[in-house]
C-alpha cells in the first residue's frame, strides 16, 4: 500500500478531501518548501502538465505552470475554444482524451458543472480541477485554507469574513466548504444581489455558523480574524448603474483596517481591480502577494504528490 | 561511424525512407517505450525544439511538443502568421534561419509543397517536417505504420480501407507513400468530388494494390483489416450543399463493425467530428486514442534519435 | 563575499554597467559556449523565467525562452495585454508582484520608460529590461558590443555606422550608450526626420566621436569596420507618401559592400525587412544570424549567472 494516498488520485472537489487529508497536505508543502530548488527540480523530471482552459484565467494557468516548471516539468495546452481542434468540431470528451495521451495529469476549467468528474471518468491520468462549474475549485479552497492555517497557526476557532460577490464567485463556495470542516464563525457581507445562493450552503449550514450581512458594519469588523476580498465583476450586472452603486461599497483601505483587529489578515484571490486600496499593500495585514506564493507551492506539492508513489521516502 | 542512422538528420518526406529504416525506427520506438520516466527525462535536457506552424493544427504541435517534454527538453515557437516579426515583413529564410540559431531542432508545418525541404537546405539543425503543401506528413505516416505493425504485428499481407476527403487530406498521401513499401491491398473510398489524385499516386501504384470506391460496399467491408478514417472538411467544399449531401455518407457506426471483421481496427488522425459514432469508443475495434500516443511515443523516439548521437548505448 | 558580481542582480540599463562588467559578462559568455549542453541543461534546473511582454517581440521573447531552456529551465508568461488579468484591470504593479511570486527572474518589456526600474523596486527577484520606453535594451547592446567584440577581437579603434532610423529604435540609444564605454568612431546615417534625438546622446557626446550624415556616403562606407543597419519601420510615419520616398534609400546591398571595407561586418538587430539585400547573407561580411546566436548565448550567461551564486566554479 502506498503511503501517499494522493497518488494518481483525482482532484475534482474540495468536498472529497477530508480535514485528514488537508492537514496532511499542508505539512508535505510545509516539507516541500524546505527543499533545495535542484531537489525539486527533480520531481517532474520528463513529466508534462497538459492544461485545457475552456475559461480564460491567467493566474490560475500560470500558478500551475510555474508550480510544475519548479518541479523540473512540463506544460503543454490549450486556453479557450481558440483552439484549431475545437473550432473544427471537436467534443470535449475527445480533447480530454487525447490529453490524456499527451499528458501525465490533466487541468481543466471549464463552465460547466461536472465537467472535471466527467473528464476524471473518461482519462487514464488525473485530473485537476481548476475551476468548474459554479461553485468548485478545488485548489484555490486548500491554498487558502494553507494560507489561513500559516497566518494564524490554526483554522479552528478563527471569525472569518468573506466580502464581495458571493453569489457568482466560485471561489467563495468552495472556501466555504473547505471552511466547514474546521469550527469557524463565517460572515458574509455582500449587496443583497450578490448574496450567497442558500441552496448552495444549505448542506454546509449544519457544521458552519454562518451569519450575513449587507455592509461591512464596525461591529463585524472588529471580530474579523480574517477579511477575505473578492472582486466585484463589472460582468455580473444586468444594469451597470447598479454596477456603479455598489462597486466602491465594499473597498478595503486605511479606514477599514483601523476599526479592524490590529492583526486581521487581508486575503484576496487576485486579481483586484479597486477592491483593495494600494496603501494597505505595505502593510503586514495585507497577505494577498503571500497567498500567491503559497498558492504555487501547495500545487507544486499536490502535482509531486500526484505524480510520485513515495516523492518525500517515507517509510 | 555512427550507430544511429538518423542522428542529425532532416525528417522531410516518408520516401527518404527505406523500408528498413521504419522497422529500425519502429525497433527504437518499442526500447523507448520501456525506458523510465526519469531516464526519458535526461534524453532531451537542455536541449529545444523550435515549432514554425504556419498552419494552425493543435493536434501535431501538442504531440510533438509532449513528446519533447518527456525527454526533459522544451519547446518554443510560432503559429501561424500572428507573430509580430513576420507581421513586420520578415520572410519565410529568415524566420527559419533565426529559429534555427534559438534550437536544436525545427519542426515546421507550412502550406507550400518543398517548404521544408527549403528549410532543410537554410538550416543548420535538423528540420522535421509537421505537414508540408498538400502531400507530405512524414511523422504521421510513420506513426500510422507504427500503429497497424503493434496492432496487427505485421503490415504485409494486410487489406486496408482509406475512407473519407482523399483529395485534400495530406495524410493520406504520406501513409499512402508509406504503405508502398509494404505488400498491402488498398481501398480507397470517397465520393466522386474527393476522389484520390490520380498524378500523385501514379508512381507508387506499380508497388501498391490500390481500387477505388465511392462507397464503403459490405464486400469491401468485410475484406478489411484496418479501416483508416478521415474528416470531411466543411471548408473544402465550394458548394455547401454539396457537403451536407455528402457529410454522413461514410460515418463509421455499430452497423459498419457489424459488417466487418471481428478484429477490424478503425484508425483516424483526428481530431474528429462526426465521422466516428461515439459508441465505437469503448470497443475493441476503435485504436484512435492509442494511435495519438503511440505517436508521441515515436515522436519522442525520432527526437532522441535526432539529437543524440547514441542514445540507446548501442555498440 | 561573492565572486560572481551578477548575482540576485537587476538588469535595468547598459548604463549600469561598467566596461569592466561588460569584459566579464564576454568572457563568462566565452566560459558558457564551451560547456557541453547537458551541463548546461543542470544550471537552471527547476528554475522559471517570467516574462511580461507588455509589447510584442517574438524575436526577443524566443531568444530568452530558448536561452532558459539551454538551462533546463522553463518559461511562463503573457505577451501584450490581451491577458484576461490585465483585462479584469490589474495594475503593472500587481502583475509584476504576482510574477515575482511565481518565477525566478522577471524580463519585462514595456512601453514605458522606467517601467523596469519600477518593477525592480517592486519585486524580490531580479528584473532583466527586455526594452523600455524609447532607449532602453540592454541585453540588445551586450549582445551588439560582444558581437563586435568577437567578431573584430577588440571594440576600441573601430568605425562603426549606424543606419536607418534612428529616431524611434531603442536599440541604437542602448547601443550608443554601450559604445560610449570604450574608444570608437560612430557615424549615424539617417534621413533629417529619423535623425538621432539630440537631447538623449548628448551626456555621451562627451565619450563618442558621432558625426551625423543624411545617406550612407561612399566616403563614410570606406572608413566602416561595421555598419550596423536597423528596420525603417512604416508605422512611423504619419505619412505613407514620406516612408515610400525614404524606404529603399539605405538599401544595403552588393554595390554597398564593393565600396566597403573588405572586412567590414554588416550587423542587424532583425526582423528585417528589405534593409539588407538577401544576397548578402551568403558573404563574410553579414554577421547579423550569427549575433542572434550570441545573443542566446550571452543571454543563457546572464541567466545563469543572476540565478546561481557560483556557476562556474570560480575560487
Amino acid at each position: 500500500m502506498s503511503l501517499n494516498h494522493f497518488y494518481k488520485k483525482d482532484i475534482v472537489s474540495i468536498n472529497d478531501f477530508s480535514r485528514d487529508d488537508l492537514n496532511r497536505i499542508f505539512k508535505y508543502t510545509d516539507n516541500f518548501k524546505l527543499l533545495d530548488h535542484s531537489i525539486k527540480g527533480e520531481l517532474g523530471k520528463g513529466r508534462t502538465l497538459g492544461y485545457l482552459f475552456y475559461e480564460p484565467s491567467t493566474r490560475t494557468r500560470m500558478s500551475f505552470e510555474s508550480a510544475m516548471a519548479s518541479l523540473g516539468g512540463s506544460s503543454i495546452g490549450i486556453v479557450d475554444s481558440k483552439i484549431s481542434s475545437i473550432e473544427k468540431g471537436e467534443s470535449l470528451a475527445d480533447t480530454i482524451r487525447i490529453m490524456d495521451m499527451y499528458s501525465d495529469v490533466i487541468v481543466l476549467r471549464h463552465p460547466f458543472d461536472g465537467s472535471s468528474k466527467f473528464a476524471a471518468e473518461l482519462a487514464e491520468n488525473p485530473i485537476i480541477n481548476a475551476g468548474s462549474g459554479s461553485e468548485e475549485h478545488p485548489t484555490q479552497a486548500m491554498l487558502d485554507l494553507y494560507t489561513i492555517f500559516k497566518e494564524k497557526g490554526n483554522i479552528d476557532g478563527l471569525v472569518i469574513g468573506i466580502v464581495g460577490d458571493l453569489k457568482y464567485g466560485r471561489t467563495v463556495y468552495s472556501l466555504l466548504y473547505g471552511l466547514a470542516k474546521y469550527d469557524v464563525n463565517v460572515y458574509l457581507i455582500s449587496p443583497p444581489s450578490l448574496a450567497i445562493r442558500k441552496e448552495s450552503v444549505y448542506e454546509i449550514e449544519k457544521n458552519l455558523k454562518l451569519k450575513e450581512y449587507n455592509y461591512l458594519y464596525d461591529d463585524v469588523l472588529k471580530k474579523l480574524d480574517i477579511l477575505y476580498v473578492t472582486r466585484i465583476q463589472k460582468e455580473r450586472f444586468p444594469d451597470i448603474q447598479e454596477y456603479e452603486k455598489v462597486k466602491g461599497t465594499y473597498k478595503v483601505d486605511s479606514s477599514v483596517l483601523e476599526k479592524s483587529k490590529i492583526d486581521i489578515s487581508i486575503m484576496h484571490p487576485l486579481p483586484r481591480v479597486d477592491e483593495i486600496d494600494y496603501r494597505i499593500d505595505e502593510t503586514k495585514n495585507a497577505i494577498y502577494f503571500k497567498q500567491a506564493r503559497y498558492g504555487k507551492e501547495l500545487r507544486a506539492t499536490l502535482l509531486t504528490l500526484i505524480l510520485n508513489e513515495n516523492p518525500f521516502n517515507e517509510e
